[in-house]
């Protein structure tokens, strides 16, 4: 598509999705409008990320692009826990990091690798990012264990949410330091070859511009799509958790999926696994320790224990991502692996 | 022992074993001549196999025999499940699984190993292994937990484990496009070293040949062996679930058994690993899921819920063998430790 | 510190936490004295492992720390079976091997990351190490779940304790025969660059004259020590299973502990790493079962199995520490996770 065209179409389809939206349309035509305006946003910030990771190298690049995707998460689920809908957040939060570890790189490896033969990627990021996963399920799956075999009173289990939702952070917070600053080099992805001629579209600083603007875009499409869900789990009797953990999931994380894709498809699979890991790895170790605070500022503390099926659901896309990543090569057959179990998971959970 | 004595003894023992089954000779008669046919009709299938494998390299021939030893195993779990008999039909699979991922790997690497100081085998090969191992285990795994915690209805469970075994089988058959077909030179071993002067015995036709013959010999006297094993349990006082477990599936994987150490005692570990996991692979990713189909048209959908002793076998199994085989060098010790395991689990069994 | 002063410390230190315990003085006084002393001696019995090290090697050096400082909770630990104590010694044996695994591991990687950028040390050693870690769990894991889901009577609970205790002693044996006879040159860490100009302190007599003595010394204080315990829990509350998984393994472990960090921040990672990995196998493997064996001498046979909390926080530990050592590379970041683990369980035993 001509670079104008595409413009075009990408104000068009936003402006409608947005009248439809402000302008209380009916839900299917909100519906439809929005999840045809998604498309071109997510494309859009694709091109964006894209542009900003050619300037900024593969793994800042992904790091900003998880970020960014996972700003428009953090505020909804903010939105959900001052209503005290904690049930929801936690589904979708498990929706989030299943989503990203299972069919957004699931996809990236399976389309990258059906071009590419065998794609690699920095062995040391691969190996941190395995250990952050395990840590990451350990902050949720202690106390799950020990609030619920000692019979914690809810007192002790304020204390041992705050405390693990602290250590958590911190740990993210070193990770940072350690990964942008005193190790940057270590995990950084081997200079790809020069691509010969194909210069990035835009300047250093449009590119951050559009970045920005787009994840704008992005986030406010995503809400308006999200607003029409209750009718659709109404009219196909759908369960909240399924609707959480799932739909929102999936419409959600469109910008970190289109991104990743079309990565992996120009062989930046290093770029794709940091913006599918390192979005699930943020939403574990820093958006939801940061929502339990949050809860605790608008005067009930959610705790972090998470229901067993969606304790299973992440350690199962925890082991077999880890697998599948640590040896930093990739195929096609990985992928179609990765997105075996988020359908064997999704059949579950839509029959809860 | 020279060629023409091993066919004769081959001949006389098997023709014993079956003269024993159908004319109803004593049990203890009918146990003792099929316990020594087994050696040597599992013997010939060890050589067969391996004549095959000098043809078909190392990987092919050992899913060759892992298919045929597997085929004899779905034959005899089609009849008990025709007779309703779904404990001991997982019981069985359990063993087999158990069996070939600790005893038949364990003997290969410890009797390979204390010829051989350290054996080596493709590192992209054992990662994929892995992969798989820790996909059949969230296979069997998430339906436990899902049903268990949410108390499904039989129907939903019934979708449940239909739905999980045709992912699963859909996951062996790209398994076999990918490792057959689109990443087959990745996977192979590398050329040995052309053995000096040992050629093959036989012409690659006569090697097929024997392969099938000797695998249908392989089925039958494990069939007329299982046969007797009722009066054993009952006189030696063996609960079912140990006969299923840990009895069954010895006898019934004799073939892999004798073919895998063989080959690694000749330094073929590659080989010997591939008919070992791959084994054990097949049962958990095709042969269990199939049955689950097959259950379907008798008119009774068997469910693909283990008990949780059985997935504690399963997943400690898998732990402890991905945990060897994954740097893809092995010794004496793994192979120790791996028989080990299958100690502590045979005890357990054997005490419920 | 020049080394007659610290000779002088050491004794002076030493005999007056000495003459504390046995004159009966008061609690905070024997508390204080020995807290004092634990330094001094600890540094002593690191500088002598750190001197046989450089004769023996950094593996051998490694184990014999890891088995002197294990012999003073060995000794303990019988002591509290010969009373019946079997909770508080499960504890102290979870407070031990989580202790290493975490705290001791975690400050050697932390503080030796801090001084260099990335430690190396043998990927064999590493890849055998996270084999036996989860050996460890499975023996200690299988009896728990098979005595929980089939209600086995004390007489099989009792003969399964004593089997799988007997199996990991064989494969702890197996393993000192495999790392110190038949592949010991495999898993030697390269040749580190000599110390240029650094010589010894002492002679090789002399290192092994001191370790021992140093050991002993050890011993004595951390009993003095942990004889003042009582009391402090009494006064700030604390339960015995704090006391014991923490507290006594904090003390108890002071002598690897120096011993690992000061060899770490001397680049030498690998000893490190084989004292903290080593003791908490060695308390897996060989300690813990000795003690059931112990216990059935002293007439009533204590079970193998550890309540739930125990078993977590054990596979925890060895999740996150064969996750962090598997690539035999290390820095500060990974230091640094390990701590924040067992910050977690520390809150959580804290809470209980």
């Amino acid at each position: 598509m001509k670079k104008n065209a595409f413009f075009i179409m990408l104000i068009v389809t936003f402006a409608l999705s947005g009248i439809a939206h402000y302008a209380h349309w009916d839900m299917i035509a909100q519906f439809a409008f929005s999840a045809i305006a998604i498309l071109f946003v997510a494309g859009f910030l694709g091109k964006a990320t894209e542009s900003v990771a050619h300037y900024a190298g593969q793994r800042l690049g992904g790091f900003l692009n998880a970020t960014f995707g996972n700003a428009a998460e953090l505020i909804i689920a903010i939105f959900l826990v001052r209503e005290g809908l904690f049930d929801m957040v936690k589904a979708s939060l498990t929706g989030a990091i299943i989503g990203n570890l299972l069919l957004v790189l699931g996809l990236s490896m399976l389309l990258g690798g059906i071009k590419f033969k065998q794609q690699h990627y920095n062995v040391e990021a691969a190996g941190h990012n395995a250990t952050l996963m395990i840590m990451a399920v350990i902050g949720l799956f202690v106390p799950a264990v020990f609030v619920t075999s000692e019979n914690f009173s809810v007192r002790k289990d304020e204390i041992l949410s705050l405390s693990v939702a602290g250590i958590l952070i911190l740990s993210y917070l070193l990770w940072l330091i350690f990964s942008m600053i005193t190790h940057k080099d270590i995990l950084a992805d081997e200079q790809a070859p020069p691509d010969h001629g194909e210069e990035p579209a835009w300047s250093k600083r449009t590119s951050v511009l559009y970045l920005i603007t787009a994840t704008v875009m992005v986030a406010l499409v995503s809400e308006w799509l999200v607003g029409t869900l209750d009718t659709f789990s109404a009219r196909f009797g759908l369960s909240e958790l399924f609707i959480g953990a799932f739909v929102i999931a999936i419409v959600g994380n469109a910008a970190e999926h289109s991104a990743a894709v079309m990565l992996a498809m120009k062989n930046k699979i290093g770029a794709a696994v940091e913006i599918a890991i390192g979005s699930s790895l943020q939403i574990a170790l820093f958006v939801a320790p940061v929502l339990i605070f949050v809860s605790t500022l608008f005067g009930q503390t959610m705790d972090i224990l998470f229901t067993p099926i969606e304790l299973t659901a992440i350690a199962v896309a925890v082991f077999i991502a880890q697998s599948v990543s640590r040896d930093a090569r990739t195929n096609w057959y990985e992928g179609a692996l990765l997105i075996m179990v988020y359908l064997i998971l999704g059949i579950a959970f839509y029959l809860v």
